[in-house]
């Protein structure tokens, strides 16, 4: 408990039940003053912040400190000094502002939805939580976009276009903020179809490390396409809250499909299951999610939701279009499971039943921790080019099992990205090492095979070093260079990415 | 004449003939040279570019100097002091440390076919020409990737995936280096369903100012989408070569579609014109190409390739699919036409067919400039919200009359993005003066409907006061610490973009 939580030592070791955090916090905290020498902030300095936001805008208390010192990854809780609540993008700025001059660190806060520590305040500092600036502003039926705060999470934004026609879908499962989302470089299961945040992000409003201003597209821009200049846009979606503030997305909207159609196929083995999936990628089935699990996701989802479904390597296969697109991918994706020796249920095609069989998917990180009641969960988040995916999965299975840990498979499959839902106890001191081994492996047998150490979760806290390796040492100076040159001083959310 | 051509007082003053541009080089040469006190190349510095690459690769003849002063644009052609054509990255990398060691500029060079003065060496220099690294690399079928070296150009890659079922749909008119689509953040007439480069790029190897190697995605990663720091690939597409060399990209390829058809309706107006591509969008058609043509430009077509169309605003739509989704989408379209009072021809399958549909489009550029035989060409590029495309088209075509300016529009305008093709007289100083004003009129009238001043020809040397406009000052300081962090002594490609 003496250890610091601000530099974790081991990140898995802790996933900790309320009162364990707080000590955490506590201990991290401690640790983190020790070890940074950094004092509190000062009386005057909470004051100013008090005069920009307001009284009940701030807060220093411990128990809020240390709501907002944590994700839902297993990185230990660190809180910041201080939470304040902005209401507007000129309090983020002026805010902003102050912590620049008193050389304060900052740490941008949406939904906590995280899985790799990015809001955890590893240097202390000022966490400024998003959520109350959620506004919908600038819905543009005829331009299929839509101008949204930070604290608009997706699900908002979805059901605020009801009837429109359009909707966003981007889906990384959690209802998590959109410029969260944006900042993370979230995806999930529609990418295949339609593309992470980075391609559906017009433009975004950031509040720069001093407290200026930046439009990434210019002010009030939204086209569909720009050759001019240097894409900032793209350089802040995934920049993790080390660039500066994302205060407001400009989002592209998609036309809601006419219809929608669900099956759930089950295979001989993984790589009948993948093999398939590259099938349907090149007859050019316009799918919308191919999701993958394995025969003991599989197994436990089907538990878990009392389905039925035969233990084997599974695929779930949506497909979107007009009715008659629709027939014709349906028939051609059944044609493709049975050449790879797999078998489907019906298509599901009202909504009722269509969200019965994505609640089995959508319950799979309860389902695993079923699998060991009591114990926690940790995702891994590896992408690999799809042509090495039945390697990489087979392999790491072997690790799994070698490694005697529990770790059921979930994968956004069309594009090469899978989970292992790791289910551990974290009180266990000798099973946490396995995992942070098995984990380290892994990253380093997706860079082997081509790919990333994370497709979607970000880098955050856990994967700096993995990073360090897949971009080699050019591609990680240019990183800090760029770093450098935007944020000086080192202030925007310090100790992660990088 | 005695106008430097590094400095372009009016770049669209001296469309010349190949024996002008040769007089205008050299006054460039020496307007350079006494402007800015840049001494030429020493000979023992030639020595040692010779040493690199061997004595045939390096040229400082006037002749070819300046074929490479200058690409498709109407920028004055502005010759390096040498040219160098390394056959392979290691050289690149020998040659860019010699340049920054002796702080000599550097521009790439691909095919010159670019439209914004993009390779013009403005301060002199070393013009890289990486033309003879022309390597396919990596093809997997698999993965839909493949990696090009950057003297390969679209066609030849097309040629080369020939009977895979897959190809490179990005396709910007000229047969341009994919590598230089890619500096421009290319895209054309297959975006509206492809995308732009930026999102068919997942790998670029780009040798750095100071000759260090960079891999934007890693060294050999390939994954279809990674959440692992700044999204560099993102970055340096678009970057107009003022960042680096990109020596190698690693391309999302599509598979190709089972049909395809082409139909050419015409409208009653602009304005039905663009309505009708809004509802195809809206309907969620997947349409492959929608190019309009004002009543002006249809007409010119129509004309020079003797094909008897109506003068109108017209749409040339184009619809990929399987045989059953494409009679959908051919029904869909039919209904929206006329819905808007439009009239279309008999969609037109057959490739011969569809290729003299298109060669129509294609020859636009001969087509105008056949309005005013003897006079020059220049394209503008804006790209506005599509809802607000009709009104920016019309206010476009009243400019120009009010102008007295020959300027018949084509555009890629399921992205809103239109060009002007201004036909005049380059001996005319008062023509190119009046083409001058239009040209700012036009980019200004872009930027207050929410749009750019370029969707695709990137800024180059036109557009930089235009860019200032469009991000504001704080984005205008951005991207310059971006380009002091990555080139801090200015010697890529100076003089473009910023």
């Amino acid at each position: 408990m003496s250890r610091s939580c601000a530099v974790p030592v081991f990140p898995f070791l802790s996933r900790c039940n309320m009162a364990l955090r707080r000590v955490l916090a506590l201990a991290a905290a401690l640790g983190r003053r020790s070890c940074c020498s950094k004092p509190p902030l000062p009386p005057d300095f909470v004051e100013a912040l008090r005069a920009v936001v307001g009284t009940p805008n701030v807060s220093t208390a411990t128990a809020v400190r240390e709501q907002h010192g944590h994700d839902e990854s297993m990185h230990p809780c660190a809180p910041p000094d201080a939470v304040v609540w902005p209401q507007a993008v000129g309090q983020v700025q002026e805010l902003a502002a102050l912590c620049h001059h008193r050389r304060v660190p900052m740490v941008p806060f949406g939904t906590g939805t995280g899985l790799e520590g990015g809001v955890n305040a590893v240097q202390g500092g000022v966490c400024f939580d998003l959520s109350r600036m959620d506004a919908i502003a600038e819905l543009s039926l005829e331009d299929f976009s839509v101008t949204v705060e930070p604290g608009v999470t997706r699900k908002a934004l979805n059901k605020h276009l009801r009837g429109t026609g359009l909707w966003f879908p981007v889906d990384p499962g959690a209802d998590a903020s959109l410029c969260g989302m944006a900042a993370t470089g979230a995806s999930g299961t529609n990418a295949v179809r339609y593309g992470t945040m980075r391609p559906n992000v017009l433009n975004l409003r950031v509040v720069l490390p001093d407290g200026r201003l930046l439009h990434t597209a210019g002010p009030g821009r939204q086209p569909r396409k720009r050759a001019a200049g240097y894409d900032l846009t793209s350089l802040f979606v995934g920049s993790e809250g080390t660039l500066g503030f994302l205060t407001q997305a400009t989002l592209r909207l998609h036309p809601l499909p006419e219809a929608t159609a669900v099956t759930i196929a089950s295979f001989p083995g993984v790589g009948a299951a993948v093999a398939c999936t590259v099938q349907v990628l090149q007859a050019a089935v316009p799918v919308a999610r191919i999701e993958f699990l394995d025969e003991v996701m599989a197994d436990a989802c089907s538990r878990f939701s009392g389905m039925g479904l035969p233990v084997a390597a599974t695929l779930l296969l949506e497909v979107h279009g007009s009715r008659c697109s629709l027939a014709e991918q349906q028939q051609q994706m059944e044609e493709i499971v049975q050449q790879n020796g797999g078998s489907s249920l019906a298509w599901a095609e009202g909504l009722e039943e269509r969200e019965q069989l994505w609640s089995m998917r959508h319950n799979a990180w309860y389902a695993a921790l079923a699998l060991r009641p009591g114990c926690q969960g940790y995702s891994t988040d590896v992408c690999v080019p799809i042509s090495r995916l039945p390697d990489v999965v087979v392999e790491t299975k072997q690790d799994l099992q070698a490694s005697s840990l529990t770790g059921p498979m979930v994968g956004h499959v069309g594009d090469g990205n899978f989970h292992c839902i790791l289910v551990f106890n974290s009180q266990d001191p000798e099973e946490a090492q396995r995992i942070h081994a098995f984990t380290q492996r892994l990253g380093r047998r997706a860079l082997a095979a081509g790919g990333t150490c994370t497709g979607e979760h970000g880098v955050g806290l856990g994967k700096r070093a993995l990073l360090q390796e897949e971009l080699g040492q050019e591609g990680l100076d240019t990183l800090r260079s760029i770093k450098a040159a935007l944020d000086p001083h080192n202030l925007m959310n310090p100790g992660k990415v990088l």
